[in-house]
């Protein structure tokens, strides 16, 4: 009985690269992790073991690491939509490259002698303190014809201590849960876009930096101005806000854990909890997970 | 402009449960994390936050917990079937379930004066350790009308300590890479395999936990037999191995990390490295990813 | 042959709890993760089971919980010493507790129509964001006679790109280490400083919060300003920046791993890397530690 | 004012080394994960950043790699003696090594064919799977007169499903436990013993793989036989059981999170629990560290 060999991909993943510039004594950085996944025609590798049709990872690593030189790192986006096409136009058997990456941000550090640091007229900074919050992440894929750049990010934690409610619920035999007229509500964002970008000839690329913030800022602030009665409305609230703001953006989908905060029950010990008191839960969670696109448009991101 | 509400689902997520046996002073247990991801006729939840289509995800906590006393626990599998056909067949707004399992085993702690502790013919047994190795995995759904159960496992680390080696690649300005000749191959396993069971009317169930224990059999010994000229000729070779082995099983896909154990240059030391001395990475990993699938199958299981 | 009970102690940890202040609409929150360890005379509960002295872990998160209402959150300190107080002044058998605590940090998520949402005069404040760089720590123990508090924190990551170098050592026969008069210096910061406060009689305690500020932007200075010759320099300038200000500590203890970046070699590709690409390894690291501590006072901060 | 600079050590940390015995076609692994701490005359280091008496970090890890070579790891103990004796020996300035090592074991793949695999009568065996459970741990140090090894194991994760009690305890105005006649005990084991070796001359080392194994086994036997009134008790039941099996131990340091496990009211749902469903919780949990030596002997272990 004949087996096929379905889809397969390889390269290199987790390239941790940090890049500095050092134009003036002002240095900027970028902290990237990139992994790269090549596909092509790659049947003899599965079959034989000739690796004639193999591009090895750790070539895929080496050229991330020489483009960082050569072609610097503008954006996260821009960088991986250089090395996708340079592995597909370069290499006949690769025929489709996808490349992640994830990037931590830096803030400075200042210091109150920062003038007497001065050389001229020049700002001396080279001190940073890496801004523990969300991580930035980007998906770029090429096949040779269009790029689709997926953009997202991760471990952004946000609560309401108010303004959340939630009632009005099916009830089953398994039912136990009490209503609730006021609830915190605290998840921990995912959050993927994906851009109607697609590398055409002559086509210009967003501003992939500004885009990113303002996407960040439409989803926190539609998380804080949303009265919400489940958290499936505020999820929808987020990703139809990107959308009304960011023409760029045709898709949204968004993974939303429900970080319970459950009200401690104080009467035992003659103490009355007025939504003062929580308890912070690891597990169980809900977990909410949805996608909002544009009227015409394919969605394309897959469910985690 | 109009947004559509593209795929969304909802449930409650890693939900802890050990279920205890204790039909004789010799205990069994089950120790399984259980996530609920239910979809269906969702929109006013995400529109208007009306929850009347709304089974709340605490609800599907307490049916994994009610159902794991009402039907038991035999295996990951056949519970997850249960509580999938539970859900979307007794909630009208409910289309389809998903079940996701994680299984962690426990060993009996045997014990010298295990014999003065029988009770008549009984064994006495109920101290356990926990096998701290993979973790099996299975994901179950139900849409209304048939089941599709992929079971696989993840974090099963293995190593050959020689018959690798690697060279013939395609060779680029950005390479650097020495050809190998003998070379450590170590990967952490991760796989999934589907069954061609769907769960109609009459069809069984397939013996779960055996066809598990002989999936993982196939898989080491074909990752134990295979000289491999490459991490993608032995993830083949282990799909292969499975397919044809297991007529249950009609499509396998498989993530393994290429763990590079690098041979330390002991020269500056006048020393001779003859392949002993190895430095076991952490990052950057090679990650090769596919799939085999019997002819005429479509395959399901989603890259990750 | 006789054995002997040694130290030991016991207590609920890891007790998650969110604080919400609600006095008016700005709400504010408190989020901590509070671990509870007593000790004193508990020799039956080990030698015969009898838990006559033993106040059960349970109560001690109960504790925890009530006390958040009953008394506040001020700071994580104060909140410490108040807990650790009650299990020893209420507990005959308890003769020493051990309160450590971290505490995560949130901003507020400012929105543009803020303003709109004002309730008469008021502001409406109830949306954070976590603020996921460092973690604050402490560590508050108490004998029944006096108090002793160890604050802290961790997980603060710091780079200077440039600034620092590394001659002039040991070689021998296993040095095989480049001189460095160019490299970056990283680390994450793991920092604990004793207090003088010993929680005497009419002893004001000192303002917590505020002393934490000054003493985390005081070794972020000494980290930036310093020009290094080696970690270990580093390392005390920053130890020796915060007892020259800040007059109510009197020991510094660090805990700095040295976070290598290396240099890649872009010769083989025709590339000159002027300091500009680095690979961030993750493992092994150097980890440089070391306390300071003022003339005259013996150090208690423990060897991690 | 004056400050001191108190205890520093520095050294490499986490060096991942695996050593392959190639002796025979039946190759041999050790994978060890060694942490190198060094304190001596390192004042200038700190206070000058002059290196001159600093031995860095990177020929630590030299060091390690090329000893893997020249002396063999037989086991984690013995080698950790050879690398701090050569740290303080060989070095003036340095007067204290303290080696950390973790270490992973391995499993042989047994395969059907394994028989074929014979050459001449030798068996073919290169292929391992990592036995995921607990991780065997050892601290040697050496201040130029003698050795002190201290040997554990973390992460063994035990559960006995019945023979557990908790009444009889302290109830104030915080209690709310129920006392429990029939519950789950489950923790993981941290364990850490000092040997009273000393690394005098002509003093034999311990058989310290062999040791390793008992006292590993007569912690479970003691965890599974004793029918528990408290996790204390318990503890004191396995370091006592140490002590009495195994004259080379002089002290036992043991560290036993209790793995909490609720019973599930299923009585909303009709159902009986009858010890049958279980919900596995992370956190809070009891923290239970205590230590048990000989008579006279002065013990050392830190608290954690």
């Amino acid at each position: 009985m004949a087996h096929v060999l379905g889809q397969n991909q390889y390269g290199k993943a987790e390239n941790r690269i940090v890049r500095v510039y050092r134009d003036s004594t002002r240095h900027e950085i970028k902290d990237l992790n990139v992994s790269v996944a090549l596909s092509g025609d790659l049947d003899d590798v599965h079959l034989t073991g000739s690796n004639a049709n193999c591009l090895p990872t750790d070539t895929t690593k080496n050229t991330v690491f020489a483009f960082a030189k050569e072609y610097g790192i503008e954006s996260a986006e821009a960088f991986g939509i250089t090395l996708a096409r340079h592995f597909v136009d370069n290499n006949e058997p690769i025929h489709r490259a996808r490349i992640r990456i994830e990037e931590y941000t830096w803030d400075r550090i200042r210091t109150p002698d920062s003038s007497s640091r001065f050389i001229g007229s020049e700002e001396v900074g080279h001190s940073f303190v890496r801004n523990g919050g969300e991580v930035r992440t980007s998906e770029i894929s090429y096949d040779g014809e269009s790029v689709q750049v997926i953009s997202g990010l991760k471990d952004l934690v946000v609560m309401n201590s108010t303004n959340s409610e939630f009632w009005g619920y099916i009830k089953d035999r398994y039912t136990t849960l009490q209503e609730a007229y006021d609830r915190i509500l605290a998840t921990q964002v995912t959050a993927r876009w994906k851009y109607s970008f697609r590398g055409q000839e002559g086509e210009a690329q967003p501003n992939w930096n500004r885009s990113y913030q303002h996407v960040r800022r439409h989803m926190l602030e539609a998380f804080a101005e949303t009265y919400s009665y489940s958290l499936q409305q505020t999820l929808h609230a987020m990703g139809t806000r990107v959308l009304n703001n960011r023409a760029e953006v045709d898709e949204v989908r968004l993974e939303l854990p429900n970080k319970h905060h459950f009200l401690v029950d104080l009467e035992p010990f003659g103490l009355k909890n007025e939504n003062e008191v929580y308890y912070a839960a690891d597990r169980m969670y809900g977990l909410i997970e949805g996608t909002v696109h544009r009227e015409g448009v394919v969605p394309v991101i897959p469910v985690a």
